[in-house]
Parts: structure tokens; sequence; C-alpha cells
């Protein structure tokens, strides 16, 4: 870490500064003196201080941390790629993962068909809504528990594994038992709280990056449920919050390469909800195989005459059994495999 | 609501598509056939149509809100300010509210000291985290229940009305009764679960904005709490997340105005948390008054000697003192108050 | 285009609000009301109408457009694909165009080297700095006039096409003379004035996006080359300016489906710029690829010994050759070809 | 500047590095050698190391700079406010200085009428838009030479000195012959072309930041003109692009602080185009007082009848002299003066 001194600051400050900084943390001082402010760098154990914590008006001008403050996520400290599996399907090995299913849980019909319609193409998990989280209280907000029995059925016909998003803190137990990869949606990603009680199961968490969430953050996140002693955290990018309004939100691609380097997590991207375009679901998926990510997550729709329940975000059956076609292509190139459909 | 339809859509289909939208809502269609494309005006309630739920790759370009989607928030439906009264102080009304008090609640000593300083000067509330949100959780989390006991002790002596944080839906019980307003943090401003049961009690929300919020998202925020049976929702603005870095965040203060347009809800600033820059506290302070706030939130630490504890963006009571005292002449030019101090 | 009035207005003031656009411009106007309040839809010519010049604070709520400002660039009135040829290379066909070079001009041995070694697996075009925009005046701005000397040895050598940004109006005519694609670079993206010069050329312009320019704004920038008469214009997304620190830029590629959408303009991706991380440039010319682009421009040095001239975003030509055979996979897939390397 | 390296570079890697950067520039190098890598403290002149330029990677991780990269802006090697004098007015010192006028020139009548209108209050600059950037070639784009002609009658009729944009460089002698403040907007922030040619005028200079510019750009920027010889630099906040689109841009109010700490230019706000919202023209220009700016500068419509052409950022004269009658209350407090009108 290094902490740059404002101009001016008067050698006895310094000293005492350096005194402080060694009693209240582990760390050695090293100052370099500049021709116009002094710089300490610190060595030792600084995962503690934190850039909110340090600093104050009178002699601290700047804090610039070096290493980063992630332990258990850090690649550094455990190199080969974490890979997280679930009943016959996995996440971050050599098959390509394919989450895919419908927005939300609608009907024991509805998901049913949809899981057998992905699964013969080669999905490998089954997505879909019981518990929304919406902007607006006025809106459907899921089926919710029945949402969850639906998709228990859903799995006992096709055997996918399912992954659906959590809301409630009082729903973990239910949760831990019915679900198999539990989501945490973007706009959760900073409750400590939930990310806590998560920390405390050994259940696989599907962590969504916050629309506003720095890689670091979003790393840091994961970092709470792995410290809680559950260490099996799959990434998901979904876009994040820009000035473009043209999609939904941007799809930082390259935040794919960056969390491969900084951590040993697996980690998938979500066109659908990215972009909120379904034109460029496809497309997008390819780029993102060719980013490196593990697997992708996909809202897939069966039921093109009641158009209206469907986002824009949706594709059709046939068209994603064209998208996975295409994506076999893909990761061959990359050296991993799309399970045949069955 | 206006709906813009793809270029080259059928007859047919939009005569489908206007079917299916007065099945599913009440509403009327008025459409509209450009030289290119064909739009359809939406009139009745609209409020039940999410962007996200409308659209489809079929037929639909593009969907336009014409109307705001909030109700109990919306100034249309309420033109007067609401005020929300803790006790003898209140915000939205002439006195403008000074909520203050440190980061962190440390030890009793240090909170009644700095009630005590703050409220002889004209502070209105003591502020003071007890459940600290920390983006690392090696990070010191706060004192929690012990933080809470605290605020109570340095209440008891100030007769201060007491803000504070909530993190864990199991504490709202606790926070109802030992707390005067309960802050929800801008990391949980759409943790929907938090904010129902919020809208279940009677207790005034301190509601911040998120990082990456709309200004249309913050309202809706406000909505859910006020949608389950709570209206005493008071809107803080505390600095939106930009590319700029030099400060923290990037205060929004057209956000006052847009909010005081829009709804009746009060609306405060927090210039701490905004800039994180100690030195812009004071001025941001003034031009929180002018952009029409209805009061501040302020970090005010005691301790120089300890100086690491407290963050870059807190400043000492002289200086809150001096401040307060230029805060006078500023509400005096808008016809507004401060407390004297006692 | 979509008028949203006031709540309130009076009848009075919409009937004149009404002939006075009738008046200015060559639309007809279909008003639909709305319980709160009344909407106009206007059909005909809207491009004259600007959302800058309509509204007042008197009756206009909100402006919404429905039709795309642009119409030379539109892909809704040029509906197949702009190819542009440079010689004996294109972008925009079917071979996918690989421009690379160093990022600054520095010698003559330095650029005919690099042209040579990156023709010999396939590059179209070589790129190279002569004029460099920095950020600091006193930062290196590069050869100038005896660098574009030498981009054009290096082109005698191998026949490559030279692609180089133009900084200064007054060598319009020189860039004209020696330079094969003339680049805009993101900060001159509405240099206006600059613009409208080179739409009066028959040049190939390279037209970067800028740092926080929307699509359509990078569109319009577009159109004012083309509505001066020259329509050789091909797109450049190098990323763009987001709360994100990490990467340099955040690298939209949805942008690249969208423009794809919108115009039939040719579009490249820069992943050295975007990222400025030279890990990160392999993956994301594969994502480019996969996200439909019709080329990419890469920084390319090859002088390892003296590494401290070449930014982080560049890669040797080592790590370019073995970039571009992966490409050779990708682009298959597309149904498009890399040239064989000379 | 603070240079981290990679971990596991080897230790002569470490010491070529060193040589190499001893060799290329004027510094001194301090090592620190940390439990995972070694931080390098550069000390002496950095200004000429570019972050795009260092680093490659082969040993270097991250640059720090801890320097400002600016020297003739900076406040450091200039304590004391720069006050710019145009005539009897002046912009920095104890005058709050008031630009008023149209967004565009467009009559005779219209523009001296406006300038005796804004003057009669209290105005102490007259700008008007002579030539026009514009997002779209079709829409108009000024009335160019005529419309600085127009100025100049009004300055003949008021003594207002003029404040107009430039965007042709061709034009910049007749600009220092016409013209007494000469703009820079928005898009042209980063013009270098342009920057250095105003650098090598003597006439003050109003440096709009760019939409996406830091704070540190928008000093560099003004550093390229004073580089040039012209100290004359007006630094104007204008907004930013930030995900909010309620507001046109997000008024940056704390970069004032900012630029105070950092530079000693003065700096002004410009409320209209920040917001595009006339109802928060007024109270934003209280808050830019209470920020700590040197002035405003605001557009002032005179034709209701014509409503079309007039923006919604543009007040009316009437309300102009009511906001200007409640500044003269602000800036009291601030201890400057607005001069009496004439």
């Amino acid at each position: 870490m290094i902490i740059v001194l404002k101009r001016g600051v008067r050698q006895k400050d310094v000293t005492n500064l350096i005194s402080e900084l060694v009693d209240s943390y582990e760390v050695q001082i090293h100052p370099i003196e500049g021709s116009e402010c002094t710089v300490l760098g610190l060595v030792g154990d600084t995962s503690k201080i934190t850039l909110e914590d340090i600093g104050t008006d009178e002699r601290i001008h700047k804090v610039m941390r070096v290493k980063e403050p992630f332990k258990k996520a850090n690649r550094a400290f455990h190199p080969e790629n974490s890979i997280i599996r679930v009943g016959e399907s996995s996440i971050g090995g050599d098959e390509f993962a394919i989450i895919a299913g419908p927005c939300s849980v609608e009907s024991e019909d509805q998901i049913t068909e949809i899981a057998k319609s992905v699964q013969s193409v080669g999905a490998t998990f089954l997505r879909g809504g019981a518990y929304k989280p919406r902007t607006s209280p006025y809106a459907f907000q899921g089926l919710e528990e029945d949402g969850l029995e639906l998709l228990k059925k859903a799995r006992a016909v096709t055997g996918l594994p399912i992954v659906t998003e959590i809301m409630y803190p009082e729903t973990i137990e239910k949760f831990v038992k019915d679900v198999d990869v539990i989501q945490v949606g973007a706009r959760n990603m900073q409750n400590f709280a939930l990310l806590k009680e998560l920390g405390k199961t050994d259940k696989p968490i599907l962590l969504k990056r916050g629309l506003s969430a720095t890689i670091e953050e979003w790393l840091m996140a994961a970092e709470y449920i792995m410290a809680g002693g559950n260490e099996n955290v799959i990434l998901c990018e979904r876009g994040i919050r820009t000035f473009e309004t043209y999609t939904r939100n941007t799809l930082d691609l390259s935040a794919v390469q960056a969390v491969k380097k900084m951590s040993h997590l697996p980690v998938i991207v979500d066109p659908s909800h990215a972009t909120g375009l379904n034109y460029m679901i496809e497309p997008m998926c390819m780029a993102a195989i060719a980013a490196g990510a593990d697997g992708v997550i996909i809202e897939v729709h069966n039921n093109p005459a009641k158009a209206l329940c469907d986002g824009p975000q949706s594709i059709t059956p046939d068209r994603f059994a064209k998208a996975v076609d295409k994506m076999r292509k893909y990761v061959e190139i990359e050296g991993r495999t799309i399970r045949r459909g069955q």
C-alpha cells in the first residue's frame, strides 16, 4: 500500500503518522522523500486497512493499494481454475455451461416444455425466475414458492439442475433444500447480510455483477461468501450501467479476462439481460466464448402467441437451438465441449 | 405509453397486437400511421405494464413511457410537500434538518460527546453507524447491537432523535423499537425484500440513492415502501458513480430539483459520502441548501488524535460549528431556519 | 416524433402549438388525449427538428424521436453492406480486415520492419501514428510530417495501404495525397469543422467512436462526412468511458451489432486502445469477430529491448502472428477469410 | 510516480528496468521490496513520463502518478487566484461574473435587445452563438460571420464584452480581432490543434469541460493553451455525461472545489447546458455560487411568442432579472459582489 502525504507536511507529523500506522497494523513503513511530498510504502498485511478508514485531512493526500484486497478469490493463492460441480453438470471445466430457461416460471407446462426443449439441444442447467426483483411494486413479483415447486418438477423430468434467484433471506433454508445453484441478482451484489448467510451454506452461488460494481468490488462480494466458508462461487457478467441507452446495459466482455487474470473462480455471461435486445443474444454468446467465459445464461421462451409476457431479451427454442449449434464450433476452437443434446 | 412498431410490420400483426394489449391491460389504443412505421398511443392505466414485460422481436421496436410509474410518491397526486416529523425535529418543513454524527459508533464517550457537540450548534438529528456495510469482509463491521445501545444513551443525554443504517432484516423489530429514523444504504436501495418489510412499519425511512440508480428508480424504491403502507420516506442524494474518480462519487445536486418537481417527499444531501473529501463538505452543504434540499447529513468526528479511524470525509466539531454558522445565512435566503444550538 | 405536453396545458395552447409546428415544419400532427396529458404524434419530415430546438417551458414536457435522425448512414435506405475498397484491401466485405502497426512511427527501420512482419502473417493495412494526440502538451507529439514520409516508405516496400490519424485541418491536402485511410481520433469525433472538410474529399475515413459518444451520435458524426459527399466511412469501436478503471476504457462489443442493425457502414474494433492491457488483445480480437465486426486494428511493436516506449496496449509480432492464426479459425465460422500472409 | 512490478519478476529484470528508467528520464529510483511484489518510487521530473508510454507486459503491473502532470495551471506554483480582466469586466476576482445571452444570435434586434436587457440587471458579459456545433449536419449551423457582426453591434450599444464559440481554426484571426472571450466548446476540449493555436494568441479563452473529461484532463487541456504562452484561461463546468438522463448532463459542482484546490484558474458554471431544464437554472446558479464558482453563463431568450426556437434550457429576461436579484444575496455571503444594473 502506498500513502502519499500532503505537500508541506512537517517532519514531525510524518514521524507520528508512521508510529500510528505501525502501532495499528502489522506493517513496515518505507518512506520516500520526493521533491514536493513524501510517500510511504507499506509492506506487510495491509488487507485490514481499508481505503475508507485511512487518511485524514491533516496529513494524507492519497492512498493507493498495491495488492488486491481479496484472498480466497485470488488466483495468486489458488493458481488452478476452480470447477463447480453440480450433479453431472459443471461450470469452469472443459464443458462449456449453458444455462437456459424462461425469464419467469409461469406454469408446469411452460417450464417443463422449455426444460425439455433446451435440454434436447445441449443445455446443462435450467434457469427460471420464481421470485422476481421488479423495479415497480405493482409489477408481477413471480410465482414465488409455487414457482420453486414447478422448477423441481421440471428437474424431475429432465434431470437438469436448477438455477434461480433468491430475494428473501428467510427462504435460504428452502433454497438450500430445493435448488441446485442459488442466484444472487445484480441489485443484491452488495447485500452483505444475504452474502454472509449464503457463505454459511455449501450451495453453489451464481453471483451477478452489480450494475455499477467495479471488478474489484465484485470479487470482494465473492470474498464475502467465501470468507464464510462457501467457496462455490460462480461469477456472472450481465452488463454495467453506462451512458449508452441503446442497449439496456453495456456488456463488459473484457471483465471476463480480468476476472480470469485475478481470480480462479469461473465466470459466465448473461447476454439477455446485458443487451435487452434479442437480436444480439446469439452474437454476444459467441463473443462470450471468444472472450474466455465458462458459460452463458440465456432466456428462452416457448410461447410466441402470448408474446407480451416474454421480454425482448428472450429467444425462441428454435433460435436457441441454432445458437447452440454455432456455439459448438466456437467452443471447439477454445478446446472445450458442449454437451450433446438428449 | 407510446409503442413504436418495427418498420414493415404487416397490418394484420398490428391489429393482433392491439387486441392483445386491450385484452391484457385496461387501455385504449390510438394508432398513428407514419411514413415508415406505426406508432401506438396507449391511454389508460399503464402502470401495470413494465418496460421489461412488453415488446417482442416480432413487432415492437421501442416503448416509451409518458407517465411516471410511481403513484404514492408522485407530486401530481399530492401537491403539497410532505413533512416527516420525529419528536421535536422534522424534515421537509421550514426547519432545515441537520443530521450529524460520526461514521461509526465507537464508545459511549465518543458518541455522547459528539452528540452534545453537534446539538450545541444546531443539529436536529444524531447519526452514527452501528451496523456498517463494508466492501471487505475483513474490515470492521461496526459495534452492531452494542452500537445501538450507545446511540440510545446519546439520545437520552441530548434528546436528539437517532438515525442509523439497517442491514439485517431480522433486526427490523429492534430498529423499530430503538431507532427514530431507519436508514437504507445506497447498496440496499433495490433490496426489495428489505423495502417491503420496512413498508409494513410506520418508522421514518431515510432512503439513500443507489450508486447507479436513476432518479426514477430511486422514486420507485420509495414507492415500494409507500405501497406497503409507510409513507414516511425521506430521500437522500449521496453521489452517483461516474467516470470521475477525483471525488469518491459525483454529487448530483440537480437531482434535488428533479425530486422536488416529481415528488412531494423531502430530500436531503450527504456531502460526506458523495465527495469523500473533507474540504468539500462545507461548500457542498451550502450548495445543497441553494439547490433546494431539506437538510444535510454530515460526518463529524471528535478525535483528531486517533485520526486513522476517521475517514477523509469527516470534519471536526469546530469546522462543523463554522459550517452551521454559514448555513444559517444561506437558509435564511431560502426562507428557512436552522435550530438554535442548545 | 412524439411530443408529450405538460399536464394542465389549456386546449387553446395545444391548438396554438399545433399551428406553430405545422407552419414551421412539413409535418402532420395527430393529437392523443390521455387522462392526464396530451401527446402529439408528428408524421412527416422531422429530420430538421432537433431535440435541442424544440420544447419550451410553457407547454412541452418531453420530446421523443421515433425515426433515426441519420439518412445517408441509415441501413433503411441502403440495405446492403457498404464495402470500402482501398487498393487490393477492403473493409466490409468477405475479407476480414486486419490493420496493424506501431503506436507511433519512430524510424524507417522500425516501421518498415513491422510493416513486413505484419504483412507476412496476413495484415491488410498498416497503421502508425505520425501526428499523436497526447493528453499532455509536454509529451512526445509524434514525428509529424517525417512520420508520414516513413509510412510511405513502408507502403512502398510492402504495398500495404496506410492508415494514420489526422489532427490538423491544414494537413488535409497532404493526407489526401499521401495516406490511404484517414483516421479521425476519438477526441475529434465531434470536431465538426474537421468532419466537414473530410466530407469534401473522397478518401476513406476511419471514424473512431468518441469516449462518451452514444451510438446515435457516432452515426451522426459519420453523417456529417457523408452529407458532404464522402460516403467512404468506416466506423471504429474503441471503448467507452465508464466507471470501471481496471481496463483503460470499456470495450462495447454490442455496439458492433447495433451499428450493423442501424447502418450499412463497416465497423471495426480496436482492442488495444479499448483495454490498454496487452493480455486482453487476443481474446478481444476473437470476441470482435464473434460480435460481427468487419476487422480489427491492433498495435504491434517490434522492439522488446526498448520496452518503455511501447505501451502496455501493444503486442509483439510473435504474439500477433499467433493471434492471426487463431483469428483464421474464428472468421471461417463467420463465413469470412483472412488474407494469406506474404 | 510509483511503479508496481508484477509478482515474480526476477531481480535481474528489476535491475534492468531501473537502469532503463534512469537512462531515459531524470529520475532517482527507490525500490521497496514487498512480500509479494516490488514497488519502485520515482523521484524527480516525472512530467515527461506519460501513463501511456510506460509499462510493458514483461515487468510492470501498474503505474500510479503522485504529482499532478500540469505545471502552469497548478496552484502549487501559483498560489494566488488568477483574475482574467476584459475591459471593465473580470472573472476570478471579487466581482461575480454573469455571462448571459441567447443560445444563437438571430438578428440585430434580438441580440441588441437581450444585451440591453441583461446588462440592465447586472450581466458583465454578453454570450451568443454565431458558429453552432450541432449533432446533426442538417440542423441550423448558426449565422456564422454575420452573427459575429451582430454581436459587435450589441457590444457597441452596451459596452458588454462578447463571448462566443470558435469552431473553425481558420477563423482564429477574426475571433482575435472581433471577440473578447473565445469559447472552446465541450466537444473540442481535446482538439489539441485548436488549443495550440489559441495558445499563441493573448485572448481570454473560456474552456468548457468535455462531456467525459476528468478534472485532470480538463486542466491538461488548459495547460495546452498555457504552454503556448496564453495564460488567460477560464474554466467552465457544464455537466458531465452519466447514466442519468433526466437532466441532459449531470452538473458536477464538486468539480468547482476540485479546480480551486488544484489550480489558480477561475472557474464558472453553465447550468443551462448542464441541466437542459429551465426550471433548474435559477437554483443551480445559486448552488454554483455556494460551491465557490467565479461566475455563471446563462442562456436568456427574449421571444416567448416564437418559442420553438428557444431551447428548454433558456429563461426569459424576467426570470433572469429575478435570478440575479437572488444571486446578489448569495454572493454577498461569499464576500463578493454583482455589478449594479445599468
